[in-house]
């Protein structure tokens, strides 16, 4: 297992968190989602690494920007 | 028909707005809910007056504070 931590532009509040969480999850091999919200860090604990542009799709996908891998 | 206008704090995204508009559309005699996120000013058009404790109360169910009548 291994964690990825991701900077995300966008998140303010409680439901943005479920959205950014909940699309995350749907990941392959994601076990666990952490999201910061006053830091704007997403921590993913995974079965694998997860190829960036993998993680920016489900992130634009949940209607936020990842800016920082 | 009448409109009446509130103050909220709290809404912060595209989500919140959602949940304020849902829980006020659920009163008797609503008819529609306009929420401007970047003032807090929610718009309520309905048949009737709406009293302030029954706003206060939906409002509050969403997960937000009526600020100003």
């Amino acid at each position: 297992m291994m964690a990825q931590t991701f900077k995300v532009a966008g998140m303010t509040c409680g439901h943005c968190v479920t959205s950014v969480t909940d699309s995350l999850s749907k990941l392959a091999g994601v076990e666990h989602v952490k999201v910061d919200l006053s830091d704007g860090v997403v921590t993913v604990r995974s079965k694998h690494h997860l190829a960036g542009p993998e993680v920016a799709k489900a992130i634009d996908d949940a209607g936020y920007e990842l800016i920082a891998p």
